[in-house]
């Protein structure tokens, strides 16, 4: 309480002498990156958290966001308001704006939908790998030439974007440290993602990684899939590998990423101790 | 799955032929209103809702929102997100900046402090009725000549803000059709707000009004301060009044704002159906 008020005291004691303007106006920017690996244009949104003296100068972990359009503002938000009262460290958030998200966010090419008949809607299914070399070879070093960062870095995605997360843990475990996967679409490619976690996981190098994971009360089999997810976790017994699994029952496909983007980032967070504070 | 594919892709083939642009850019601005019932200059943060082609030109219900430069950001990216899935229709969000706190939310003047103590801290306590009428005469004013607006008003608080939202409820029903108030200062000046709802509640004119309430796990007497009111609502027995409390366990007083804010907005709009959707 005490701490609350000191600081928008302060605060208010600026904004009466200053132009009116946004105390905790997001900063966010749109950048343009060429991607040979894609041979496309790749647009990111950044956010770049607001420094207070004590954060200044800090190397900044980074937040690869899939779907940026989509959730960047609310993990934006999350990250901004967290920070400002020391529940997290600042975070840098990337948020990537999809072009053809079944290209980029599918595993393998499967022309076989949720309800396991053939659509032609995943005829460009197939673009993982490409799409984390885009982000390996191109994305990566353009942040870190641009931004002050840290070697810290997460990864999340929903739906077809948290089928890419788990894909990326199971497939290149060192590209980041903690992994965000909210509804991921287990069933895609005949639950394709299942069978390279079985082959996968139990000797998979997770020492001092984070794993989130979540469902909401979703259509059809959402939750049974990622239910078979969590127990070759849980088998695998990983030791210092960090999991949690999380069940929305009052949300669904479209507004569970709300709560469970939060959820997420306090669990990657959770023993986190603000150095600079007392 | 269908609706969400088939909007990004109609999204993305327009993103490739402009230049690049935050789709999902939250568009808040700063106004600077002099009130001559506060006799001061305020700021206030406004989110213009992004509006659809099915959503243009709709009036707007108005969500007034208390400590704006702590809580603006959260509360729009959560309204543009679900405005944009059709879970709740486009709201105007006004966030007003804290000057003084401790006089504008605070119904008495008292020096208690919440351990009981005399602190001069709590000075310049008691201008809730001067603030509602700032409120009332000339901010409403200026944002329904300003906007197209609903007559649908929410207020929502946190703190001493949610012990504001509770003693306009009380003393000015007319004033708003929803109220949200998260973490109420229950206790402040020897818990005056009871007495004022044990003289109130029975009476008020509360028909297809809703009232949000909620807690976290926080030092001290919050919670217990917050069952009295809990039990006076549901004591009160009025019709058609929608009241919802909620206690959060794994949040603080400063973290439980980002669930039970979407909760909030949740609660307000849980029989709403876009009458535009067929």
């Amino acid at each position: 309480m005490k701490h609350f008020i000191v600081i928008f005291i302060l605060l208010t004691s600026q904004a009466i002498a200053q132009a009116p303007q946004l105390y905790n106006h997001v900063a966010n920017d749109v950048h343009l990156i060429h991607s040979r690996v894609l041979n496309q244009d790749r647009q990111v949104y950044i956010n770049v958290p607001k420094l207070d003296s004590v954060d200044s100068g800090k190397a900044l972990p980074v937040l690869y966001l899939l779907d940026g359009e989509n959730h960047f503002h609310i993990l934006s938000a999350y990250i901004e308001y967290l920070r400002h009262w020391q529940v997290i460290p600042p975070i840098l958030v990337v948020g990537i704006v999809s072009l053809d998200r079944i290209k980029d966010l599918t595993p393998i090419t499967s022309l076989i939908d949720f309800d396991g008949k053939v659509s032609s809607k995943y005829k460009t299914s197939g673009g993982n790998e490409q799409f984390f070399d885009f982000i390996q070879q191109e994305l990566m070093p353009y942040i870190e030439a641009n931004y002050k960062t840290s070697s810290f870095k997460l990864f999340a995605g929903h739906s077809l974007g948290g089928l890419t997360v788990i894909n990326c843990m199971l497939t290149r475990p060192d590209m980041f440290n903690a992994y965000i996967a909210i509804s991921p679409s287990v069933w895609f490619g005949n639950k394709y993602i299942v069978s390279v976690a079985e082959q996968k996981l139990p000797k998979l190098p997770m020492r001092d990684k984070k794993f989130f994971y979540s469902v909401g009360n979703e259509d059809g089999h959402f939750r049974n899939d990622l239910l078979i997810l969590d127990k070759l976790v849980k088998q695998s017994r990983l030791k210092t590998f960090e999991h949690k699994y999380k069940y929305y029952p009052y949300e669904d496909h479209m507004t569970e990423p709300i709560p469970a983007y939060y959820d997420a980032i306090r669990f990657v967070y959770k023993n986190w101790k603000n150095d600079m504070k007392k």
